[in-house]
C-alpha cells in the first residue's frame, strides 16, 4: 500500500511538443541554412521600440517585476478602448507570462477533478495539457470539413462542462469565427459555462478579414467570457513572454488572485509598453504577412494544393503524402514546418509566415520534396 | 443546485501580498527619497554580464525561448559540480520563471486533494499557497525559540505528507540548517516524503556561515529530495525571473513534464549564463552583504535590540514594537522594511542588507522611531 509519489494526473500526462530548435537541427543534419517557419514567430524580428525599452531596463533587472503590471494595464486599456464601446479598465485585466501561462491560470481559476472542457479538434493542444493536469476530462469536437463544428460543441456541453474554448483564427487552422458564429455559441452555450476565446492571432485576422468580429463588445453581453491575446505574435517579443486576459470583473479579480506573484517579469513588461506604441513595426509586419501568405497561396495554387484560408500568420495546407515525410525531407532541406499528423491530421502541414527571401526557400523546397 | 463558478480551493485562497512598491509609497506620502529593503534584493545592482547578455539577446526576443534551456543547464551542471562530489547533470536540473514558478511545478507534480505538507512557521508563505491551491493541507510548525522545531516537524508527518519543506537560511528568520540537522531528518523523515530544500540564499549563506553545508551531495543519501536555488538573489536578476531545482533523475523528469514549455524567458536564460561567469559581481555583492550585516547589527546592538544572527542577506530584529507601527512610522520617513505580523512576529522586521548608504538611512531612520 506505497503512497503513490506523484500527482495521479500525471500518470497519463502528455506534454506539449514545441517545434525543434534550429542549433539542433542544423547540428544533426550538419546544415548551415535553417529556415523555421514552425512556431508562427514573427520573422521581421521584435518591435525596435520593445528591444530599446528592454536594454534601457536591463540595468534594473535586480528589482523584482510589479507584480499588478499596473503601468502595462493602465496603458493596454488605452490601446484596447480604442477597438470597441466596452470600457476596458486595468481591472478588467491580466498579465500573465505568455499566453501559455494565462491557459494555466484559467485551469487553476476553474476546474476541479472531473470537470469537462469541450475542445474543437484540432486546435492548441495546451488547453488539454492544462486543464487536464488540474483534473479535467477533455470533450474534443473534431472540425466538418474544414470548418468548427458549433453544433456539435453546444452538444457536447454536459452538466460537467466548466470551459468552453475557441481559437480564432484556430491555430492550427487559421480560420476564424464570425460574428454569427460567436453569437450563435453565446444562445447556446449555458451561461454558467465560461467560454474561452483565444485570439493571439488577432491582429493579423483583423488585417486580412473584414469579417473577424470585434470581440470585446462580446463582454458586455456574456459575463462569462475570457479573451486572450499576447504581444508574442504581431510584436515579435515571443521570447519575453507576455500576454494577457480581458475579462469582466469577477473573474479578473479571482485570475489575479491565483497568478504567480511575480509572473510576468520587469523586461517583459516594458517590451509590452514598448511594442504598444510601435504602430510602424506592427504595419510592417502585417505586410509582410500578407505578402507572405499570398506568395504561399499562389504557389499552393500552382503546385494543385488545397489549403485553407488563413487570417493568421500561418496557412494550413494538404500536402498530399504524410506529413512524417514531408516534415523530414523539407527538415534535410533546411526548413523546419510543423507536421499535420500532431493533430491528426496526417497529410497537412502547418507553416508560418515568413520574410519574402525565407517564403520563396519554403516554396523552392517544397516543391523539390512534393 | 447552481455549479460552482471556481475551483473549490479558491474559496480560502490568500494570496502572497509581495512588498509594496516604491513608485506607489512615492506617491502615496509624496517622498522623493525611498530605500526599499524589503525584499531581499540585491542592492548593488545587476551582474554586469547579465545586463550585456540581455542587451545582446534583446534583438532575438522574436524567437520563443529554448523550451529544455540546455545551453544554460550544461554551463550550470559544470558550476554546481565545483560544489561537490555528487555530479549533477542536465537531467538534474529543471529551470523555472524563478523560484516562485518552481515551488508551483513543485505542487502541480505532487500534490492532489487531500494531501498533506509540512513546513516550519515562519517560513516563505508561497510554500503554502501554492501547494494549497492544488489542495493540499498545510501543517505549520512553529519554531521554538528562534530555533526549527525538528522533532516537531518529524512529529507532523502523518500517512498523508507528501512533501516536507525547509528553506535554510530560513526566511524570514536568516538561519540555517546545520549539517547534523539536516541528517537527523534524512534519518527521521519517512523516505516515500519528499523533503523540499530551499536555499535562495545559498551564496550568502556559504559566505557568512563557515557550518553551512553543501546539500547537493545528500541527494546521494536520499532519492526524494529537491534542492531549490535562485539567480534572483546573488546574481542580481530578480526582475526577468530565473530559477532552478537540483534533484534526482526520476523527480527532474517529471517536473520538466509539468513545467511550461516556455516558462523560462529567452532574456532570463541568457542573463543566467552572463551571471555565472560574473564572479566578480558576485565577490562584491558577498562583501557589501557581511559589511551592511555588521553595520546593522552593531547598531542593533547599540540600541539593545535582540536580533537572530543573519547568514542571508536580510536580518530578523526585535523591535520591542509592534511591527505595524514600526512599518508604518518608517513608511513615512522613506523606508520599506517587511513587518512580521504578516508571519505572527508581531514585535519583528525583516531588513534587507543595501548599500553602505542605504544602510545607514535604515539605521538613522529606526533610530527615530525607536
Amino acid at each position: 500500500m506505497s503512497k503513490e509519489l506523484f500527482r495521479r494526473e500525471l500518470a497519463a500526462f502528455q506534454p506539449y511538443v514545441p517545434g525543434k530548435p534550429i542549433e539542433e537541427v542544423k547540428r544533426e543534419f550538419g546544415l548551415t541554412r535553417i529556415e523555421k517557419l514552425a512556431s508562427n514567430e514573427n520573422q521581421l524580428g521584435p518591435s525596435p521600440l520593445a528591444v530599446e525599452a528592454v536594454r534601457k531596463a536591463a540595468e534594473t533587472m535586480n528589482f523584482y517585476p510589479e507584480s499588478t503590471a499596473i503601468d502595462l494595464k493602465k496603458e493596454l486599456a488605452e490601446h484596447l478602448n480604442k477597438q470597441t464601446d466596452f470600457v476596458v479598465t486595468p481591472d478588467h485585466l491580466v498579465i500573465g507570462n505568455g499566453g501559455e501561462e494565462l491557459l494555466q491560470v484559467i485551469a487553476q481559476t476553474f476546474i476541479n477533478e472531473g470537470d469537462e472542457i469541450v475542445v474543437p479538434a484540432p486546435s492548441f493542444g495546451i488547453y488539454n495539457t492544462t486543464t487536464g493536469l488540474m483534473g479535467a476530462k477533455t470533450v474534443s469536437v473534431p472540425f466538418k470539413g474544414t470548418e468548427f463544428d458549433l453544433e456539435g460543441m453546444v452538444a457536447a456541453v454536459t452538466d460537467k462542462t466548466k470551459l468552453f474554448y475557441l481559437c480564432s483564427p484556430n491555430n492550427p487552422t487559421g480560420n476564424i469565427l464570425k460574428l454569427e458564429q460567436l453569437e450563435y455559441l453565446l444562445q447556446n452555450v449555458p451561461e454558467d459555462v465560461v467560454l474561452i476565446l483565444d485570439e493571439a492571432y488577432y491582429e493579423f485576422a483583423t488585417n486580412l478579414s473584414p469579417d473577424y468580429p470585434q470581440s470585446l463588445s462580446l463582454l458586455a453581453k456574456r459575463k462569462n467570457l475570457l479573451i486572450l491575446r499576447t504581444f508574442s505574435k504581431v510584436c515579435g517579443i515571443a521570447g519575453v513572454r507576455i500576454g494577457y486576459v480581458i475579462s469582466n470583473l469577477h473573474i479578473a479579480a479571482e485570475m489575479n488572485k491565483v497568478k504567480l506573484t511575480f509572473n510576468a517579469n520587469r523586461l517583459a513588461q516594458e517590451a509590452a509598453r514598448g511594442a504598444l506604441k510601435d504602430t510602424d513595426h506592427m504595419e510592417k509586419t502585417l505586410a509582410l504577412n500578407a505578402l507572405s501568405l499570398k506568395l504561399m497561396t499562389e504557389a499552393f495554387d500552382r503546385l494543385g494544393l488545397a489549403y485553407i484560408p488563413s487570417s493568421a500568420n500561418f496557412i494550413f495546407v494538404d500536402c498530399k503524402k504524410h506529413s512524417k515525410d514531408v516534415f523530414d525531407q523539407l527538415l534535410r532541406k533546411g526548413v523546419i514546418i510543423r507536421p499535420g499528423y500532431f493533430w491528426g491530421w496526417d497529410n497537412w502541414i502547418r507553416v508560418s509566415t515568413g520574410t519574402e527571401e525565407q517564403t520563396k526557400f519554403f516554396i523552392e523546397k517544397l516543391e523539390e520534396v512534393l
